[in-house]
C-alpha cells in the first residue's frame, strides 16, 4: 500500500513538494533540497535541525481531535527546545514526522551553510613530471606494400621517436584512430598514460592539456584544475560535501551507509559522484575547456570518504580493528567510477595508511615530506578527525585521535563551520573582559564596527581555540577549565539550565537574534578535544623516544587560521617555539595536486603509506593518564617555556 | 515533421506493427523481426527479398488515383520478377516503399533461415593452462596488532602460498571483499586473471569455474561454454549473425556501417552484442549456471566482424590498402563491451593478420599449427571470404581471395545457406544423367525417398561443388564451363531468359513450388570463385618456391562437408592426393577454445599473426593469367595426377 503524501513548503528557501507521510521533516528537507543542518545524522542528539512549523500545525479539526500535522512531541526534543519555543512551534526536524500539509520555517542557524570557505591552492613548487604525457608524431601512410594496421603504425612510430615500448590503447580510443589519422593526414598528438596506454588522440600538434586534483573532505570538497603542461592552477572549485546532510562526522555516515540493506551507501556514493561532476563541469567552464579535455585526475580523502567513493561498505573501518578494504593506490577508469572527465582517463586514488588515516593524510605527507628531513616533525591534520604523524627520515609513526567535532565547531552551543558569519578570531581585554572579534566575510573587527553590522552567527574552530586561550589568559577560565565566577563581568552569567556561560557576542551583533555564548559544557568539549591531540602527540613522542619536537605542521583548511600562540596556550600541542609552528592549509589537496603533476610522488606516496607505522593510541599503556593530565589548560606536565611573557605569571602559576 | 505511420503485417510469421511511411518493406521487416533474406544489403541486386503484397495493394480510391499502398514499380525489379508474378503482387522488399497499410506474404525462399547448422565443438586435445585460475586461501583475522587492510591481507597470503606477486584487483571486486571475507570466516577462493588481477571472490573452496569461446562468423555465431577446470565443453550455442539482414557479405556490412553518419555502425554493433548476450544466457542456462559465473571469454572473427564488435569504423578495411585499426590481441573488460558475463572478467580478442585476414584465421592457425611442422600446408578457410595460408615452420604466407559468395550459395539462382532443405550432396549417373542428392535435415537420399518428401529449397556450398564436379565428370559441362547442349536429357533446357539451365530438382521435390536449377550464369560464378582460390594458392606456391603441397586443410563450417574428390575435380585446389585433404570444421571456433583454455596459445597467436607474411594477390605479377587459366575445369595447367580413374579419360583429355 502506498502511503499518503502531503504538501510541504520550507521557508525562506521556498523549496516545496509532495512528501510521503511519516517521513521526518529532515528527510523531507533532503528530498526537496532545503538544506537543514544535521550534525548527528538525524539521531536527535545535536539539536542543530530546529525548525518552526508556521502553518498546518493545528487546524480546527486537529485541535478538536488533539492531532497535529506533524507527529507528537518527542522527549528528546526537550533538551534543545524550551517551553516558549515549543509554544512558537519549534520542533527538531529529525523528530517531527509528517502527518498533514505543513509550512516550515528554517531559522538561519539551522540552515546548512551554502557558502563555504574556498580551499585556495597554495603556491608550491612541484616538479613537473605528469603520468599523462603528450607525444606528437607524423606517420607514413599505409600502402599495399606496407598495409600495417593503424595502431601498430602509430605505436611503431612512438617507439622509434620517443622510445615508448609495448604501448597499449584504451578500447574507446581505438574507434577514433582510423578516422582521425586519415583526416589529420597522419599527423597526430596522442596522450599516453604512464608510458603504457594511449588514452587520447587529436589531429595535429597539441600543447596544452589538463588534469584535476580533488580533495574529498568530510565537510568540504575541493578541486583544482591544472595545466598538465606547466602545472598552473586554472580553476579552483569547492563545495560542501553533500553527504553532510547525512551527518557531519564520519561515524554518522558509516552508520547511514548500512541503512536499508546498503541503499544508504549507494545513495551517498551517487551524491558524491554527482557533486564531483558538478565541480568538474564548473572548473572546465571557468577554464573554457570541455570536461573531456581533462586527461588525468587524482583523489585524496579519508578512509571513509575513500570507501564511499568506491562504493565499499565502510562499516568495518568504523569497528575495531578498523581494517580498511585496501591500502594501496588504485588507478580506475573515470568511466567506471561515473566521473565525467575523459572516458579513457584514469582516476588515481592515493593510498591510505590505516583505518582512520586516509589518503588525505598521505597527501599531507608527500606535500611536507617529513620523511626526507632530519628535524622531527609533528604533523597535525585537524579535520573532522585528528591525525597525527610524528617522525623524520629515520622513522615515522601515525595515529588517529578522537578529537570529536568540537574543534570544527560542532557539538558546541554556538559552534559552526568556517563559513561567512563565523567568529574566527577573538581577543579579550584582561582589564575590562570586553571582546574584540572578527567574523569570516567581514574585514573589520567588532570594536571598529557597529554591532548591527557584524551579522555574527556562531564560532568556528579557530575562534574556539582563540576563545579558550583568551579566556584562560585573562583568568576567566581557570587551569581546570572552570569559569571563575568571582570575576565581575556581565558576560559571565547563569544559563537557563543553571550552567555558567560566557557571552561572546550580544544578540544585536548577530543575525540569529540571540546571544552567542560558550557554556561550561562547551569548554569541557574543547578540553576533551585538545587533550586528545596533546595526549596523542605525547604518547607518540614517548614511542619514538623523543623529548622535543623540532617543527609542528598544522594542516587542514581549519589549520590555516589557527593562532599559533593560542594553540600553545590552551595546550593543544606540545611546547615548541611559536615560530616553529607552521600552517600549511589544505595540504591534502596540495598532495593531490603534487601527485597529479609528478608521477614519482605517486610511487613515493605508496611507499610512505606502507612505511609509516600505525599506532593505536587507545590501547597504548598510559593513554588514560596522559589524557586526563592533558585536560588542564595549558598542559599540566609541560614546561610552559614558550608561554613565558605570553600568559601572565600569576595565571601560569595558579 | 514526423512521418505518417502505416500498419504492416508480414505472413506467415504474423509479425506486425506500425511503420513510418516511405520506409522500404525490407526495413519494415527488420523493425518487426520478420526475417527477409537480403544478400546484397538492400541494393536491389540479389533479388532474394521478393515478397507478395496480399492486401492493401490497391484499394478503390487508390485505383482511381492510380496510387498504391506501396511505392511505384522500380525498373530494377524487372530482373527478378516477371510479368505474371508482378500481376500477382510480387515486389522486391528493398524496392517497395510503404505508403499505406499492407499485408505482405514472405515466400519460403525469401525467408532468412532461422535454423542453422550447429557448429559443434570438435574433440581436440588442449593443454589446460587457462589465463584465469582459482586460488583458495585461509587468512588470519585482523586485530589491533595487525590491522592490515583486507586486500593487502589477501594479496600477502596469495603471494606466500602461490607466489603471486604484485596482484591488482578489479575495482568492482573490492566492494565485495570486506563482507565476503568476514562472512566466509576469512576462507575464500579468488579467481586471478593472468597472475595479475583478482577478478572474483567467493566464500570457501570452489572447484569448478567457467569460460566462453566465441566465433563471430559473417553468417553464423558459435559459442562454446567450457569448464575452465578441465576444458570440457558443457554447452554449444549457435545462431545466425543478426547482421545478416544488412547484407550477406562483408562488403555490404561495411557499406551499411557508414550510413546515417555512423548510426549504421552503432546499430550493427548493438545487434551483435545483444546476439552474443542471448547466446551467453542460453549457454549458461543449459549448463545450469549464472552468466556471472563466466569468468573468461575469447573471441575470434574476421576483420570486419572484429571492427563492428569494437564499434570501429570498418570502412578503411574495405578500401585499398585495407589497413585494419589494430592487429594485436586485446583484453577488454566485458562490462566495457556490454557483454553479459562477469562484469570484472576480461574478453580476449584474438589478433588479426591483415585487412582481410582476421582473428578467425589466427584461430585456425593456432588450432592446426602448420608453423610447427615440416610438411608444407595449404590452409583454406572458406567462409564468406576465402583465406589461404601456405607454409610450414620455415615461413608462412597468407592471402585473401575474393571468392565471392557463390561457394556459400549466394548469387546463385538456387543457392542458399547450409540450412535445412539445402542440397548438400549430389551424384549424377553418367548414363542417364539422373540425379541422386541429399538435403540437410533428411537422412535419405532423393532416390530412396518420394519426391514429395524431400522438401528441397535450394543448393548450399558443398552441394554446389558436388554439382559442378558431377556435371563435369558426366560431360554435361565441358572444360570451359559451357553446358554440352548435344546431350539428350530433359534436365538440360533453355531458361526463360534464353540461357541454358540444368534442372537439379523438379518442382514436386521442393517446398518452394518451382524447379531448382543451375544456370550457365551460375556455373560461371562458381568458376570465378574456384579460380580465385586456385590462382591464389598457385601464386603463393610460386612465392614460396614450392611445387607440391603436402597437406590441404579445409576449415570453415562449410569445409566440413566438402567432398575432397569433387573439390579436386572442379580444380578448386591444387593437385594433391585426396587423403591429404582434411576438413577441420569450425577451426576458428576451436582456436577460440584453445586460446580460452591455454594462455600460451594467446601469446603464440600474437606471435604468429605478426610473423605470417601478408601477400596481396591482386597486385602480384601474373595474377590475371593464373586466374584466367584457373577458370577451366579442372585447372588446365595441373597434372590431374590424382584425378586418374576418378574422371573418365575421354573427359579429362577433351
Amino acid at each position: 500500500m502506498k502511503r499518503r503524501t502531503f504538501r510541504v513548503v520550507f521557508q525562506p528557501s521556498g523549496r516545496r513538494g509532495e512528501i510521503e507521510g511519516e517521513k521526518t521533516l529532515l528527510d523531507a528537507s533532503r528530498e526537496l533540497g532545503a538544506d537543514i543542518e544535521s550534525l548527528c545524522g538525524g539521531k536527535q542528539l545535536c539539536g542543530k535541525c530546529r525548525v518552526r512549523i508556521e502553518e498546518g500545525r493545528f487546524d480546527e479539526l486537529h485541535i478538536r481531535s488533539r492531532m497535529s500535522h506533524v507527529s507528537e512531541w518527542h522527549s528528546s526534543e526537550q533538551k534543545f527546545i524550551n517551553t516558549s519555543e515549543k509554544a512558537e512551534g519549534f520542533r527538531l526536524a529529525c523528530a517531527a514526522r509528517l502527518r498533514g500539509d505543513i509550512l516550515a520555517f528554517v531559522p538561519e542557524e539551522s540552515r546548512a551553510a551554502r557558502q563555504v570557505v574556498r580551499k585556495a591552492a597554495r603556491e608550491i613548487e612541484i616538479k613537473q613530471n605528469p603520468v599523462v604525457r603528450l607525444y606528437y608524431v607524423e606517420l607514413s601512410r599505409p600502402s599495399l606494400d606496407d598495409p600495417l594496421g593503424d595502431f601498430e603504425r602509430l605505436a611503431q612510430k612512438l617507439d622509434e621517436t620517443y622510445g615508448l615500448k609495448s604501448l597499449g590503447v584504451d578500447y574507446l580510443v581505438l574507434p577514433k584512430l582510423p578516422d582521425i589519422l586519415r583526416k589529420a593526414d597522419w599527423k597526430v598528438t596522442v596522450a599516453v598514460w604512464n608510458d603504457q596506454e594511449i588514452i587520447w588522440i587529436h589531429p595535429g600538434p597539441v600543447e596544452e592539456y589538463w588534469g584535476l586534483a580533488v580533495d574529498i573532505g568530510t565537510t568540504t570538497l575541493a578541486a583544482y584544475l591544472c595545466s598538465l603542461k606547466n602545472g598552473k592552477v586554472h580553476a579552483t572549485e569547492s563545495m560542501m560535501n553533500p553527504q553532510v546532510t547525512y551527518g557531519e562526522d564520519v561515524m554518522s555516515r558509516i552508520t547511514y551507509s548500512s541503512t536499508r540493506s546498503g541503499e544508504g551507501l549507494r545513495e551517498m556514493n551517487t551524491l558524491i559522484i554527482s557533486a564531483l561532476n558538478d565541480m568538474i563541469a564548473r572548473a572546465a567552464d571557468t577554464t573554457g575547456i570541455g570536461t573531456r579535455d581533462i586527461l588525468d585526475m587524482t583523489l585524496v580523502g579519508n578512509t571513509a570518504m575513500h570507501h564511499l567513493l568506491l562504493r565499499i561498505n565502510p562499516q568495518h573501518v568504523g569497528l575495531s580493528p578498523f581494517a580498511p578494504a585496501i591500502h594501496r593506490s588504485m588507478d580506475i577508469k573515470a568511466r567506471d567510477l561515473g566521473i565525467d572527465i575523459n572516458k579513457s582517463a584514469y582516476v588515481h586514488i592515493l593510498p591510505i595508511e590505516a583505518g582512520f588515516v586516509g589518503a588525505d593524510n598521505v597527501g599531507v605527507l608527500i606535500c611536507e615530506e617529513p620523511y626526507r628531513r632530519d628535524e622531527v616533525h609533528l604533523v597535525i591534520d585537524i579535520g573532522t578527525n585528528g591525525e597525527l604523524v610524528l617522525g623524520n627520515r629515520e622513522r615515522m609513526i601515525v595515529s588517529s585521535c578522537a578529537t570529536g567535532p568540537a574543534l570544527e565547531g560542532a557539538q558546541i552551543t554556538s559552534g559552526m563551520r568556517a563559513a561567512p558569519g563565523a567568529i574566527e578570531r577573538i581577543k579579550i581585554d584582561p582589564e575590562s573582559f570586553e571582546l574584540n572579534y572578527k567574523v569570516i566575510g567581514k574585514n573589520e573587527w567588532s570594536q571598529h564596527s557597529g554591532p548591527g553590522r557584524m551579522g555574527t552567527k556562531g564560532i568556528c574552530g579557530s575562534g574556539i581555540i582563540d576563545l579558550l586561550g583568551e579566556l584562560y589568559r585573562t583568568g576567566i577560565v581557570q587551569k581546570s577549565g572552570a569559569f571563575n565566577r568571582n570575576l565581575k563581568t556581565r558576560r559571565l552569567r547563569d544559563s537557563n539550565d543553571g550552567e555558567v556561560e560566557f557571552v561572546v557576542a550580544w544578540k544585536e551583533e548577530t543575525s540569529i537574534g540571540k546571544d552567542i555564548v560558550v557554556t561550561q559544557g562547551d569548554i569541557r568539549q574543547i578540553q576533551l578535544a585538545k587533550a586528545a591531540l596533546y595526549a596523542g602527540a605525547k604518547l607518540m613522542m614517548r614511542r619514538r623516544g623523543i623529548k622535543q619536537i623540532d617543527r609542528v605542521v598544522i594542516a587542514g583548511a581549519f589549520g590555516s587560521y589557527v593562532d599559533r600562540e593560542e594553540a600553545l596556550i590552551i595546550g593543544m600541542i606540545p611546547d615548541v617555539a611559536p615560530e616553529k609552528i607552521i600552517s600549511v592549509g589544505n595540504a591534502a589537496g596540495d598532495g593531490a595536486r603534487i601527485a597529479l603533476l609528478n608521477k614519482e610522488k605517486r610511487d613515493e606516496a605508496n611507499r610512505i603509506a606502507r612505511q609509516v607505522e600505525y599506532m593505536e593510541l587507545t590501547i597504548e599503556e598510559g593513554f588514560q593518564d596522559e589524557f586526563i593530565a592533558a585536560l588542564q589548560i595549558p598542559h599540566a606536565l609541560d614546561s610552559f617555556h614558550h608561554l613565558k611573557g605570553v600568559v601572565p605569571d600569576q595565571i601560569l602559576n595558579q
